[in-house]
């Protein structure tokens, strides 16, 4: 009976990884998840299905166009397209259980039928973290969020990184002091002056506001140089004064002095004026964080704060500040520019290659190993010793123990050093010590 | 404008747990997760949704009843099921880059449309290892897969389970030894045994073998007693001669010989003819778990070895042999049987506690305890002391650390241990050196 052949393949749009690029990748989600963790954040595991009225509450826009819906009976079902929906759904759901402030981190997949190109993906993983008050929450918490992502990156290799900050009030303030309604609108075009350059910015400009003093006065506002410092100092010296403009200054001058308690060097943040977050969720203080030496992966984490988190599923206030990273796309972006080292990811330290088919001094000598702490493997399979050799290879496994006949006999184990090739003769209790040492 | 507040609710057969719960739960991944790589099991992550013409090359049966489709533009997509057809695809697809033989795990969701009861659920996290080989796999990795079962069990802290082992082909063999040929039915009948008990197997067997004396036969052969050597000399001793027979009995020997070798001790597994898995899938060795004191459980972690992995999509011989562990399922069992202890799994060791709204000094705390690997949090809000003690208390957090104006002063910090009460005025020095030797 000859079985029919599918081609084995996966939809466009979906990332798939190597073992190895996997470990990498781990390593990455990783990384956050300790970091996370270690500022106190809980982790949370909601549903990748919820139904499709919770998951919709807040409909409109593009994203309810992306979303993928399924049915079963007459229950229908959707895809969660972010993790802040479910958020919101489970803070609301289980308000009497939660101690607030709620700080949760939340690390997984979420699906969004988006066009098919490159570095889009349709399904990848976010990494949310977010406080969540209980009518009212600390300032202080904006200035803690930074310092967590400051921790990530640092960790994972870099120096030359910028967590730009702004608050939402200042720019809404300053536009209402000009008189500017469409200050949403005014918003969304400032926030793509990186993109798409000042010129067309002005031209942009010209729908909603009329004379080109206004412009010049805006433009002016939003390129603003300066320290952090000068900055808030520009600010407090600003002739706008209505109860919106002073309220956001306020609060970056808090956020600016904690974010300095919390240990993030001046290099890595900066107060940014252009940086408004298109989304009208964000009500207050807004983070962009770019890669210096990388500018062309774009925001590599943002997040802001909000007044409400959950008005379509309780009367309560619950106002919060979160930040996300887009690990799919950030670790895509990693390979493009051939940042993630695969060479020397191996989980295992080192590989027993047994020469005959006798496995038990191997197996002997893997347990000792085991027992100390080093992660290793045993090649169980026959065949040729090169082919053996082949495997450790390809899987960048740093060191082999060979064992042969004369091995046996003496009680010893053949140590080779995968990357410069020596090998020493050595007891098993020496052979712990070399790895261990390393 | 009021808002449309929808109720926030799960679907029924979702799990989803408190933030206490899931740093339980994550608990238990990493354990699984940690030992399977620290046996070199490499990691994959496979899309959640596939091609509908993949995950169903292999048609019939429940399992296409249970399964959630969904539909975007031409394309029919599915929602895995299991996680060994992905890993089918993905061996078939990425053959030329593989290292072979394959260990890789993968923890994941898979997804179910179950009937709707009591601790089953229909969206769960499967926990697999395999080993595949290349056209040939060696018998020894059948002994290996035991002994990462072995670990994670001690590691969560069990003393008393028993791996149960058994090999199809013994069971096959035998029974075609006695000219019975609906032996994959009577093999299904066999494994009820322990749940329906040894009169209704008679009963049901009656269908499928004529003679009494038959029945007799096979009753006594999967119910026989003693050590595992004594069941090996048993089969040794057998007058059975058909090749399927004598096939099974030499790798099951050769199993019971490295399993020993890899360290399993003599009371955490056991030879039981009883056990074949209902699957046609295996095709000698097989694997079920159990928990001595929680039988009510169920078998914990099954598998077992099949002859060709991905016949659906590649016509090479890919022999396996895997494990899994249904971690959903066992975490609801823990839970149910409060095995979990969830009042000592703060993620963090100790939360300051400013007693006024200046956190500098509490903020440099933080940083000081952070750099000397302590996990800490700090309080941001305001509000009246004890309310500070009880979010603590709620969160179980083992210390707190209170910071009022006499502290600041002295430059001091209050430690108080939440279990016993007990409270002591040191320096950030000293409070570290008590939090570390714990």
């Amino acid at each position: 009976m000859s079985t029919k052949i599918t081609k084995p393949s996966i939809l466009p749009g979906f990332m798939e990884l190597t073992p190895r690029e996997q470990v990498a990748f781990n390593n990455v989600y990783d990384v956050i998840r300790r970091n996370y963790e270690s500022f106190g954040f809980l982790p949370i595991d909601t549903p990748i299905i919820e139904k499709s009225e919770v998951l919709l509450a807040k409909t409109g826009g593009d994203t309810e166009k992306q979303i993928y819906t399924l049915t079963k009976g007459s229950t229908e079902m959707a895809l969660r397209f972010d993790l802040t929906v479910p958020l919101a759904r489970y803070v609301a759901q289980h308000m009497e259980e939660i101690a607030f402030p709620f700080k949760r981190y939340q690390i997984g997949k979420v699906y969004r039928g988006e066009r098919n190109q490159r570095g889009r993906f349709r399904e990848f993983y976010q990494c949310d973290v977010d406080v969540i008050g209980n009518g009212a929450l600390s300032i202080v918490n904006d200035a803690q969020i930074p310092s967590t992502i400051y921790k990530i990156f640092k960790e994972l290799g870099f120096d030359n990184f910028k967590i730009r900050i702004n608050n939402r009030k200042i720019l809404d303030g300053f536009l209402r002091s000009l008189n500017i309604d469409n200050y949403i609108e005014v918003l969304r075009v400032v926030d793509k002056i990186e993109k798409i350059g000042e010129a067309k910015v002005r031209e942009e400009l010209e729908e909603y506001i009329i004379t080109s003093e206004g412009i010049d006065e805006v433009i002016k506002f939003i390129t603003i140089e300066g320290s952090n410092e000068e900055k808030i100092q520009f600010l407090k010296n600003s002739s706008v004064t209505n109860e919106r403009f002073l309220e956001g200054v306020e609060e970056l001058e808090t956020v600016n002095k904690y974010i300095k308690a919390f240990g993030i060097p001046d290099k890595n943040y900066v107060i940014d004026f252009k940086i408004t977050r298109g989304l009208d969720y964000y009500t207050g203080t807004v983070y962009e964080t770019f890669l210096d030496d990388y500018p062309e992966f774009g925001s590599v984490c943002s997040g802001g704060r909000y007044d409400d988190l959950a008005q379509f599923y309780t009367d309560k206030k619950l106002p919060g500040v979160g930040i996300s990273i887009g690990l799919t796309r950030l670790f895509w972006s990693f390979m493009e520019s051939n940042i993630i080292d695969l060479d020397s990811n191996s989980l295992i330290d080192v590989l027993v290659i047994p020469m005959d088919e006798d496995f038990d001094y191997g197996i002997e000598v893997c347990n000792q190993l085991r027992q100390s702490e080093i992660k290793v493997d045993i090649y169980l399979e026959g065949g040729k010793f090169a082919k053996k050799m082949k495997y450790a290879n390809k899987l960048a496994i740093p060191y082999v123990i060979i064992i042969g006949e004369d091995e046996k006999t003496s009680n010893k184990i053949l140590l080779k050093n995968m990357e410069n090739g020596e090998q020493q003769l050595v007891s098993t209790k020496e052979c712990i010590s070399i790895l261990n040492s390393r």
